[in-house]
């Protein structure tokens, strides 16, 4: 019989919200219920508001009774329906969440979101055994950049880079329609993963070798993610080269671009930059990194005595994060990263964060491949530290020189995102 | 037995292009095959590349014998297949279309597009009539701004709002999680239509009578549209006492917003804008109007001395007008009026525009109304000149105050849209 202790359980949502954070919430509320809530060790289930600034004023939802077609409802609706919170405690703050959980006899602490998020459990856990409180803290993964380590890929992710792939997909074929050069910048502070899922859009070179940008008859024709650096001459130099051969160009560019001294572009052009708590300039909600590679371009391509040519840019902004049309794999995970930190707990572990594990490749998704998997995947216990404040990159083998992805990135990606709109063309 | 010609049809698309051009596309070339093509008086069906440009070049994809299969696939292929182009021809220009017919034999003129692609029509008739060639011109409707005369709506601008509305509403819950300012932007230049539509994402509101924004449990609580003059300190008022009451505020604007002398707030702001070939001031592509907008509330709502609430601008940019997901109704809608104008030509009519006619109101989708009637639309000819180059604005009925719509809006357009995501909030 694993050592349980008897009190209440907290749950609660961190950072940018995804399309599926509910499901987590309500995986972690159904792995109670059916676990340390029906054996009696845990009395009442307790929705942080705002994460742990809810917490330390006792504002929570109670979820110990609410009806499991309601749960279900919030599981199915986008962003966090307990409300978030970009607070990241410092020691005073832990120790006001620590007072919280003393006071209203919290024994279980289930945090979902990113790699801040799950520090915030590292910390609480590490001061509540310091102080002799047995508390213990749960991390479930959550997060559209798919940036933390240890997880083949984190629950929001494939939903938002399946609206990246549509949007894409919807943006080229009007690139095409009506030609000029168009540029959309995609979420990603860190990591390129989102952006690269633009590649997903592409049609007809997915079951090819990566070809010249020039030479490519779908779209995007360039990527930019934030692992290599962005050099704006070379930029030009590659737009130019699509544009001069296409009359057309489309391209797809991270928020979290960098020059080679490791700058973000972003940051430097965007004058009135606010940052947030964790120091991070404000990179999304603005379109002036699209606006500020536009009007370059635009300045750079125009001829001597001539027009200059057609550019346009797009940010897509937070509907990226919250689109409610999330991919079903990313829905089914994100539900059972929930229950399985519920599950965590009542095999008596005293924290940890989920991470989710790929068996199947999903290659059978793949055109004339015949020796696919299908996909699956498992989750397994990793401990905090090894997720905690902690950023993953895009692999080497994900990248194609410094504009594309490559074929191992498609994949990848593609078992996450759901079946895609099918388009022709005349 | 009309009188009818013996020649080629030529198919063209012009301007913005939208989820549903295609429909109409193949809604023609389906009419001409079970009518003028199936009675031996037209040979070819001619698609024009790029509209008008691809036409004096003779740069045509033949139609013709595409089988039905592939037709269907490019039915629900976002934007237009055959190319778009924003020529406007001046009188040497339609001197050259005219050419171009009599070289090809086309007899049968078809341009699928908005009021200036309607005024193309009228030009390219009234020319063809005074140099003794019998060209016959039809004008499909085609805009995502809704803005065409004579029409109960516009085929494009069902989809196109159904975008709004999912948008809206997923970056609203987004706005309730992690609360601040949030503005987004909405394509519409001179009518509203479109911003308008963002009002489909409330749901508790939507069967009352319009609450006061600040009392609004729903969002976005504030709405502009470039039917009312904007008043840059009357916003400011709006949104401080949303803000105030809430710690939140959602709001919708037009990109088309303009001050009372009638000048466009996005061009004032947008220094870099570029002009297209009709004298209009490019909008979309950049988030230029957004991001002014947000330093404006961020500077003017800073407490002396304390920090600048959180303000968010997003443009929802080109995803608007071509999202891989339309309205059911739009699709079949758009269809009907490119079969429509073919039996216009079948009919032995020497030209005109289609017209959307609703007849049931779609009433009965209101929660709690019992006298509703399905909604029905139904097609008419209507005059080239009654439709070309005429803007269509939202009517004041629609309209609530300075920054809402009414209820009757809600009525009007959510029939329009599809069935819409729940969603459940805690």
């Amino acid at each position: 019989m694993p050592d349980l202790l008897r009190g209440n359980a907290a749950i609660g949502q961190s950072g940018g919200p995804t399309a599926v954070i509910n499901q987590s919430l309500v995986g972690v509320v159904e792995g109670l219920r059916s676990g340390l809530h029906a054996s009696g060790h845990v009395e009442r289930i307790l929705g942080m508001r705002h994460g742990v600034k809810g917490l330390t004023k006792g504002d929570f939802a109670d979820l110990t009774d609410t009806h499991q077609d309601r749960l279900d409802r919030i599981a199915a609706t986008p962003s966090a329906a307990l409300g978030s919170t970009r607070d990241k405690p410092d020691p005073a703050y832990c120790e006001r969440v620590l007072g919280a959980c003393k006071k209203h006899d919290i024994r279980y602490f289930f945090y979902i979101g990113g790699n801040d998020s799950s520090d915030t459990c590292r910390i609480i856990r590490e001061m509540a055994v310091a102080s002799g409180f047995d508390l213990r803290c749960f991390h479930v993964p959550k997060t559209v950049d798919n940036d933390l380590m240890e997880n083949d890929h984190t629950p929001g992710f494939p939903s938002a880079a399946r609206f990246v792939a549509m949007a894409c997909m919807a943006d080229f074929l009007d690139n095409i329609s009506l030609p000029g050069i168009k540029i959309n910048v995609v979420m990603g502070r860190h990591a390129g993963f989102l952006t690269a899922a633009s590649a997903l859009a592409r049609r007809h070179d997915r079951d090819l070798n990566p070809v010249a940008p020039e030479e490519s008859t779908d779209g995007p024709q360039l990527v930019y993610c934030p692992e290599v650096p962005f050099d704006l001459e070379q930029f030009l130099a590659d737009v130019d080269a699509v544009y001069s051969k296409k009359g057309r160009c489309h391209v797809a560019v991270s928020e979290g671009i960098v020059d080679k001294m490791g700058m973000s572009i972003g940051a430097q052009l965007i004058k009135s930059g606010q940052t947030d708590a964790h120091g991070n300039v404000q990179l999304s909600g603005s379109g002036a990194l699209g606006d500020a590679l536009a009007d370059f371009l635009k300045t750079k391509l125009t001829p001597a005595g001539g027009k200059p040519p057609r550019v346009r840019a797009d940010t897509f902004g937070y509907v990226q994060r919250c689109w409610p049309d999330p991919s079903p794999t990313d829905q089914r995970e994100a539900r059972r990263c929930g229950q399985f930190a519920a599950q965590l707990a009542m095999a008596g572990h005293q924290d940890g964060s989920v991470a989710i594990v790929r068996q199947g490749s999903g290659s059978e998704l793949w055109l004339g491949k015949d020796n696919g998997q299908p996909y699956l995947s498992t989750y397994r216990r990793v401990e905090l530290r090894e997720v905690a404040a902690k950023t993953r990159h895009m692999p080497a083998s994900f990248l194609q020189g410094h504009n594309n992805v490559s074929r191992a990135f498609v994949e990848y990606c593609l078992p996450l995102v759901g079946g895609l709109p099918g388009f022709e063309r005349l």
